[in-house]
């Protein structure tokens, strides 16, 4: 089922369920808002949502391996840029101002953030299972305790948090409802005058669309505060230090992809006959007997080493989407080492990957062609980036969503009657996770929420997918900031965006002819920046390549 | 107090009147919608809203004239392109599929147009003092009984429509609520095999956003159906004999601006010294004695008599916004011939007009300057018609509403720190109201509501406000069409505008620097169709006056 398309889940059930059935849940698996969501759907046909009291797939599922205990990591302030206790500071300001004596925090990153810690738990994104509590004077990390380091239990106590085991976070909440949870901490509580008012400061903020009915449910429904967590917008607005790690992470990261590009280009001349990323013309007869053959698996193993090799590597921030020809059209491929395609000197190869670095998570996508791309394929890519270059070179007053800005990466496409099925951009963590939100740039109405803001992270990535044939995508990570316009109207202030991504689009594919002077410009721009910046990364014949990948193009 | 930016009217009362106080009203005078939220906002102080019983203007306004009795006017189907029996079978069978035994019908312009009448009680809109209420087998026509002649009495009675005394809907509502409304109708009334279930089509249609508090309260609460009108997008959806005339009407309109901006440029010479429109040089001296003095309503009425000249001129559809220097810089300026500004060599003039014809409702925004412009000044219109060129060259799939392309018009001056606080556009009727619902531009949420569709009109109208300086606005009326794309991804079908306002923009004031070659072609052939297109209206210094004004521009 497609979302937007066909009925949301719970619809499908309410329909296909007979009248007065019982559907039974996890609630430790359902957000609040969903179930209460599901609930509606459910009463017109009278059925009802369940809580189960056990997991029935543990009932069944015997032989589970035990989870395992990977450390929990100190996140150093080097590279979170603010302290547990600045952060810590400000989120207890929020709850005093809404009347809330505490906060439950469900959301994994959300925890990595305010306690400035990361783990290994979910694969590419470094965060620990854990939960927290926040009251006015205590802090609670709920967390399998064999990952605790010694270290992690004084860096804990010195930020006056107290650790518990996982499973206790049920009981503590309980407690919270009945203003019985005490911490042992001394440090880090908000300091006051004087004790406040229990009565008056007694609400439990919980973010409905993050926060697990089972926790919950133990609540009074009269003392959850359903609001947005105050954590989701300081987390995507990221601080100067985020912000100078994101560039570097994301400096490392382009020219780990320049190096796997000249290297697959080399790999599709050699061994396939390609006539190669430079050349237009037709190739050769691919080699008979190949020494390497390269599949949409094996070449993205050769990237994600080239990212190994680089500093503060700790591995992918998403399945790398490799994908060639037809498999590039699906937008969410996800290619298996046992059946993925061969690449293909003949058709469009597509590369949407990121890594995690200590200091900044990275999001790239590049569509390249190593042979000879038709008019077609040529313009549709350049309808893409145009609206890439579009997006990218926006100013827009404060208070702007990214819901308004989604229309200029699409209109080049509209104009011949092309458009693509996802949206334009989402927000990146900060070693993280790699989609964030509040904000996005989408047609979707949840983009009209949040304005974008200056220090906010989002990318850039318009698309074309024509079913069976081909996809192309171009992404870029852009960093929202306060543009320098001549005049202030409104006084609103106005802003802009800077890229830091850094890796050469295919001038190959590029029909020059479509482009504006202020495209070509952008192009021949973003070019020699990418040369200037990566070089020192790069060995004498990668620079070479990279030299001659950034060229200026003109109007021909 | 200014909308969007002030507390709505309602919130500030509910602040500045004491707790409990009970606030009158007319309930003639508020629609249902205003009347609730109004309720809603008293609320919290304990406040009620009051429904009067007497009009309190009526009983200390003694001397107040009588209403004049002003005939209805049948509009004939040659203009509006559908008979009042095509009209109301598919609005009964609206009523049908909504379980509606009838609707009443409230605005203005929605009689008008469902009954095919025309009148003169309001300024610059030809509508009826009336009301309407349709059943499935009648319908009937609320009106100032000395209005209607014995034309339109047969022309009633042959449509199948009872005509009653003005007075007389507030108790055919009450017999409508009933079930005891009955028409002498023969014709027109809805073929049905059996009689229809009173039980099962028992709600009574209105639209809570037009429908009167009066009225409403005669239904029971259960009996309402409010949902928007269903002559809202009937009435917005031109027909194509309808398009045909705005098409005609704009083009007569257009010659009529300019007959006025030629004969304005000679007097501006002649009488104030101007350097003149085609010229950027200082002008000389402005005569000492003037034999006309040219102000912004005398040179107003002029344009007023070029239009009158036209055939099927009714009148002018709003105020003309005739405005000079620092007066442009108010967006619904309105001069009076007393105090109003006199026209100025050395200012931008701004001048916002439009008139009603048989055929079709105009609105043209065009902004001059009959000296020399300062740089800024050109700057400011070239990104104003940047945006205007953006808006009418756009292609985009159905479904998009003018909220998401509001933003197209808005850029090239977002670029500069520049912004306008009005919307981009609004739907324009045929011989009807210059403003008509229900899709507009706009940033506003209500733009989210209504996507654009193929024959509906609209006005392209970004502009740019310099307080106590200057204002620049260029208007056109665009009708919405389907575009002719190479292909149609997603099946959706995709739209385009094509403009059928004609006068050309001032070439003087354009950066041409700031124009993309793809711009700079728009104004070209624009200017190269205005010449063809105008020509047979205009006399021989009038024709070389727009053959002048339509030169092509180049990149300098």
């Amino acid at each position: 089922m497609r979302m937007g398309e066909d009925p949301p889940v719970e619809v499908w059930i309410a329909d296909n369920l007979s009248a007065e059935a019982v559907i039974g849940i996890d609630s430790w698996c359902i957000s609040v808002d969903s179930a209460q969501r599901y609930e509606q759907a459910f009463l017109k046909n009278n059925q009802t949502l369940f809580q189960l009291s056990s997991d029935l797939v543990d009932e069944v599922w015997k032989d589970r391996p035990p989870n395992d205990a990977t450390p929990v990591i100190v996140h150093p302030v080097e590279f979170a840029g603010r302290s547990v206790a600045q952060k810590m500071k400000e989120l207890r300001e929020k709850l005093q101002h809404e009347k809330a004596s505490g906060i439950i925090i469900t959301a994994l990153d959300e925890v990595a953030w305010l306690y400035n810690v990361r783990g290994n738990d979910v694969h590419y994104s470094p965060v620990v299972h854990s939960y927290a509590i926040v009251t006015l004077h205590g802090a609670f990390f709920y967390v399998d305790k064999r990952k605790v380091t010694t270290e992690v239990k004084n860096y804990m106590s010195e930020s006056g948090i107290d650790i518990r085991e996982y499973d206790m976070v049920q009981l503590d909440v309980s407690l919270l409802a009945s203003g019985q949870l005490k911490g042992s901490a001394v440090n880090g509580s908000l300091h006051m005058e004087k004790d406040i008012n229990v009565a008056e400061q007694s609400k439990i903020w919980i973010d409905s669309n993050s926060c697990c009915l089972a926790l919950y449910s133990k609540l009074r429904p009269d003392q959850a505060l359903m609001l947005q967590s105050p954590i989701t917008l300081p987390k995507a607005v990221k601080n100067p230090m985020e912000l100078t790690g994101l560039r570097k992470a994301h400096i490392r990261d382009g020219a780990a992809v320049v190096q796997y590009l000249a290297w697959l280009d080399n790999q599709m001349q050699e061994n396939y006959g390609a006539s190669g990323y430079f050349s237009e013309a037709n190739g050769s007869q691919k080699k008979e007997h190949l020494e390497i053959k390269l599949t949409e698996v094996s070449v993205s193993d050769k990237l994600e080493a080239f990212r190994a090799e680089k500093e503060h590597f700790k591995g992918l921030s998403f399945p790398t989407i490799s994908s060639v020809g037809p498999n590039a059209a699906i937008i969410h491929y996800s290619p298996e080492a046992n059946t993925c395609a061969e690449l293909d000197a003949d058709k469009i190869y597509l590369c949407d990957s990121g890594a995690q670095y200590l200091d900044g998570t990275t999001d790239i996508t590049r569509t390249v062609h190593f042979g000879k791309p038709s008019e077609h394929q040529k313009s549709c890519y350049t309808a893409v980036l145009k609206g890439h270059i579009a997006l990218d070179a926006a100013v827009f007053p404060n208070g702007t969503t990214g819901h308004a800005l989604d229309i200029l990466a699409r209109t080049p496409l509209w104009k011949s009657g092309l458009d693509y099925r996802h949206g334009t951009g989402h927000g990146i963590g900060s070693y993280l996770n790699v989609h964030e939100g509040p904000h996005l740039i989408s047609f979707r109405p949840s983009a009209r929420n949040v304005p974008l803001q200056a220090s906010m992270t989002v990318t850039d990535e318009p698309g074309y997918y024509e079913d069976g044939n081909f996809g192309i995508r171009l992404e870029n990570v852009l960093i929202v900031k306060e543009a320098d316009t001549k005049f202030n109207f409104g006084e609103k202030g106005y802003l802009s965006f800077e890229h830091i991504t850094w890796a050469p689009y295919q001038t190959k594919l590029i029909n020059t002819a479509l482009l504006t002077p202020a495209e070509i410009e952008w192009v021949n721009l973003y070019h020699s920046d990418c040369q200037k910046i990566l070089e020192s990364y790069l060995n004498v014949q990668e620079k070479e390549w990279l030299r001659k990948a950034t060229e200026p193009i003109t109007t021909s």
